[in-house]
C-alpha cells in the first residue's frame, strides 16, 4: 500500500527520538495503520554525528522539506518561536498537515495557526508539546471530550518536580541540589524557565485551552517559582501529612477561569503527591466523569518521540482517506476568548513560613495582623531547633482570600524580627 | 448547523448518564464539534419512572431505534451478549455506526464485529466497555498508538477493588466485607462474576487486544479471584511493604504474551498501590514511552456516560465529515491469531501463606519441598499468634516458574499438619 511522506525539520533530542521510532517500530505502525509512514526527508543544523538509518533526503534548510512535494506532514521539531513559527506558517500555508512538539509556540499563537490550518483544510498536532510521555491532549481531545472539566492540576515541569524531591528526599538546599540536577543533566545551565515557572506555565495555557475552550494568554497566568523552598519546607510540610509540589492548577469557579503555577502543599494521600522526580502527571476533575488521573514521562526523546509518532499516524490517516475530518488541536472548533480571574479572589488554607530573630511577642504581632485582615488562625507549629538569629516557624490559617493573604503577608514583612520574607504556599486540601 | 442522530438502546445505568450528560452539557458538546448532536430515538424495556429530557421518539423495540432512518449512530447499552449481538449486528448490517458499552460481547466477538463494520464502512467504537471513566482505549488506539507496548497490568474491577481495600483497612473478613459491599450497592446479589475475576477477565482479553495487537480469547487467560485473601494476608503483606490487589496482566516474554488475572502482591511504594476503593487504574509500560499510568472511576452511570458519549462525538465527526476515516476500535486494522503462552513458564518471587495445626518440623518439611523443586527460599514470616490449631504463617521464595510453585505447592497440600491449601500469590516488584 502506498506509504504517508513525511518531512522532519529538527534532529535535537525529539526528532532523533521520533526517527528512532519510526524506524524501529514500522512494521507495527503499518499494522496499526494499514500502510506504511515514510520520512521523506529530514532537516538538521547538521548531520555530523546524527545516525538516521532510513534511507531520506537530508538537508539544512528546512525551505527544502517544507516545500519537497513528495511530503506530506511536515513534523516541526526545532523548538523556539521564530524560525519554527515560519515553518508550521508556511507548511500550512501549502497545503500541509503540521505535527509540533513546540509548547513555546502553540502557546503563544495555536488558536491563530489553527485558524489558517482549518482555513488550507489541513490539520496541526501537538500532543508532544505538553508532558511528552503522557498522551493527555488526546485525552482531552477526544477520550474525555464529552465530559465537563471543572478542574485540572498539573505537575508539569520536570525539572523542578526533580529539585522538589530531591530537597525533600536529601535535606539538601535549593541551591546545592540545582547544581547537582545541572551536572546530571536535569537541569539546563539557565535553569529559569524551569525553576521559575515559565515552562510550566507555557503548558498550562495550552493543556487549560483545551480543557475549557478558552484563548489562553500565559504571561496572564500567576506564575512562583520554586527557588524559596527549603529543606525545613518539607519538614513542616510533612508534619501536616503533606508534601510540596510545583502545582498548575486551573479552575472554573462562579468567578470564571482561575489559573496558577506556584508551590502548594497537597495532601501526602494524594494520588498527585506520588508524583516523584523528573515525572510529570495530570489530574482532571469533570463534572460528570469526576476525578481521572494521568501520569508518565515529561520529556526525553523516546516518550516525546511516541507523542509525535502517535500524532503523525493520526494525521496520515487522515490524509490517507482524503478526509477534512480534523479534530481541533484544542479540542474546540473555536476558542472563546480567556477572561482572565485573578487568584487574589481564590478562597484557600495557607501555610505561613517565617524565620525571625528570636524575642518575646512575636507571634502575638503575628495574630494581630491576622485578625486585623478577618483570617482564622488554624495551627502554629515550631519544630526543634535552635538558630535564635533565624528561627524557622509556621503558621496555618483558614480559608480565605489570596488577597487577604497577600495583605497581611505584606504587613508581617514590614516587622523588624522578619529575617527574610514571609512564604506563604496555597494548601490545595481539596486534591 | 444540521445535527447527527443518535438512538439510544438501553436507559440502565449507563444510559441514564448518557442521556443526562447529552442533555446537561449539549451547548459544550455541540461548541466542541461544531454541529449539535441529538438523540432521534431511545428504546428501554419500559420507561415507567424514567426521566427523559429531550424531545425523541421511545419505543420498547430495539428494531425501532436501529431502523429508524432518522439515525445516524446506535448506541448499544444492553449489556448481555444474545439481544445486544443483535442489535449491533443488525445496526452495523444496515450501515449505521454503533458505539457501545459492552465488554462481553467485545471480549467474545469484538474482532468480528470489527470486520463487520469494515465491510459496511461504518464505525464500532467501545470506550466505555473497560475502566468507564478511563478513557485508556482513546490512549492505546490514538494518544500512545506509535508505542510498542510491552506490559500493561490494570485493576479492572471496582467490586474487588473495594472488597480488598475494606479487608486491608477494617481487618474484616471477607465474607463479611462482601455482604457490607451487597449492602451498599457496591456488589450484586451474586458476586461471582466479580470476586472471582471473570469480569476482569473480559476486560484484559479487550485491553490486551488492543495494546498488543491479537485475537485475545477471554477463556486462555489464566484467572482466580480473590476469595482466599484474608485480613492476615494484608498483615504479611504490609511487613513485606507491599500490598495486594486483584492485578491483570499482560506481558510480552520472549516467549508471547502471558496473560494473567490474579491477587498479586504489588510494592507499597508503586503508583499502582494507591488505587483504593472502587477506582480503577492502568498501567502500560511502553518500549519507547516508559511508564504512563491512567486512574479513575470503573464504572457508574455518568463516569461511563461521558465515554459513551465522548464515542459518539468521535463517531458523529466522521458522519459528519463523510469520512470513512475510521480507526479500529483494536487499534490495529487487523488482529492477528492468539497465541496463549501458559502463565507457568513466567518466573516471579512468591508469596506462599499457610495453615497449619502447630508441630514440630513444620519448616524442615516445608523446606525440604522447596528444595526438591530447586525453589530458594527468601523468607521465613510469623506474625504474633497463639491459634495452635491453625497458625498463619508465610514463606517468600526467590524467583521461580510458576510451574515449580504449582508442583511445590501441590506437594506442601499433601502435608497432614495442613488446615487449607497454601495460598500462592506472585509478588510483582517490577511495577
Amino acid at each position: 500500500m502506498a506509504s504517508v511522506k513525511l518531512g522532519i525539520i529538527g534532529l535535537g533530542n525529539v526528532g532523533s527520538g521520533t526517527l528512532k521510532i519510526l524506524a524501529e517500530n514500522g512494521a507495527q505502525i503499518a499494522d496499526k495503520l494499514g500502510f506504511p509512514l515514510e520520512v521523506a526527508a529530514v532537516c538538521a543544523r547538521g548531520f555530523e554525528g546524527k545516525t538516521i538509518t532510513v534511507a531520506t533526503r537530508q538537508s539544512t534548510d528546512w525551505r527544502n522539506v517544507v516545500n519537497d512535494p513528495n511530503v506530506h506532514v511536515v513534523a516541526e521539531l526545532v523548538g523556539g518561536t521564530t524560525v519554527a513559527r515560519e515553518i508550521v506558517e508556511t507548511a500550512l500555508e501549502s497545503g500541509k498537515s503540521v505535527v509540533t512538539a513546540n509548547k513555546e509556540l502553540m502557546a503563544l499563537c495555536g488558536p491563530e495557526l489553527w485558524e489558517k490550518a482549518i482555513q488550507k483544510g489541513v490539520n496541526l498536532a501537538m500532543e508532544a508539546s505538553v508532558a511528552g510521555g503522557i498522551p493527555i491532549h488526546t485525552v482531552l481531545r477526544e477520550g474525555i471530550s464529552g465530559d465537563r472539566i471543572v478542574a485540572l492540576y498539573g505537575i508539569l515541569n520536570g525539572t523542578s518536580n526533580y529539585i522538589l524531591t530531591a530537597i525533600e528526599n536529601s535535606g539538601a538546599a535549593f541551591d546545592d541540589v540545582l547544581a547537582e540536577a545541572q551536572r546530571l543533566g536535569y537541569a539546563e545551565t539557565d535553569p529559569t524557565a524551569d525553576v521559575d515557572g515559565f515552562d510550566a506555565r507555557s503548558k498550562l495555557a495550552i493543556l487549560s485551552a483545551l480543557a475549557f475552550g478558552q484563548k489562553i494568554e500565559a504571561k496572564n497566568i500567576f506564575t512562583m517559582g520554586i527557588r524559596r523552598i527549603t529543606p525545613i519546607d518539607f519538614e513542616y510540610a510533612h508534619t501536616l501529612k503533606h508534601t510540596i509540589r510545583l502545582v498548575c492548577g486551573a479552575r472554573l469557579t462562579p468567578e470564571g477561569l482561575i489559573l496558577s503555577v506556584r508551590p502548594a502543599l497537597i495532601p501526602q494521600s494524594t494520588i498527585l503527591a506520588s508524583v516523584k522526580g523528573a515525572y510529570n502527571a495530570v489530574w482532571v476533575r469533570g463534572k460528570y466523569g469526576q476525578d481521572t488521573f494521568y501520569y508518565g514521562r515529561g520529556a526525553g526523546p523516546e516518550p516525546t518521540g511516541v507523542a509525535v509518532v502517535s500524532d503523525l499516524m493520526r494525521v496520515a490517516r487522515e490524509i490517507r482517506s482524503g478526509s477534512p475530518e480534523r479534530v481541533s488541536p484544542f479540542a474546540h472548533e473555536q476558542l472563546a476568548a480567556f477572561r482572565p480571574v485573578s487568584v487574589e479572589v481564590q478562597r484557600r488554607a495557607y501555610y505561613l513560613r517565617f524565620r525571625v530573630k528570636d524575642q518575646p511577642g512575636i507571634i502575638a504581632s503575628l495574630a494581630k495582623i491576622l485578625a486585623d485582615k478577618h483570617i482564622s488562625l488554624d495551627a502554629v507549629l515550631q519544630l526543634p531547633g535552635d538558630n535564635k538569629e533565624s528561627l524557622p516557624f509556621v503558621i496555618t490559617v483558614e480559608p480565605s482570600t489570596e488577597k487577604a493573604i497577600q495583605d497581611a503577608v505584606e504587613a508581617m514583612n514590614r516587622l523588624d524580627f522578619m529575617v527574610e520574607p514571609a512564604l506563604a504556599l496555597p494548601m490545595e486540601t481539596s486534591l
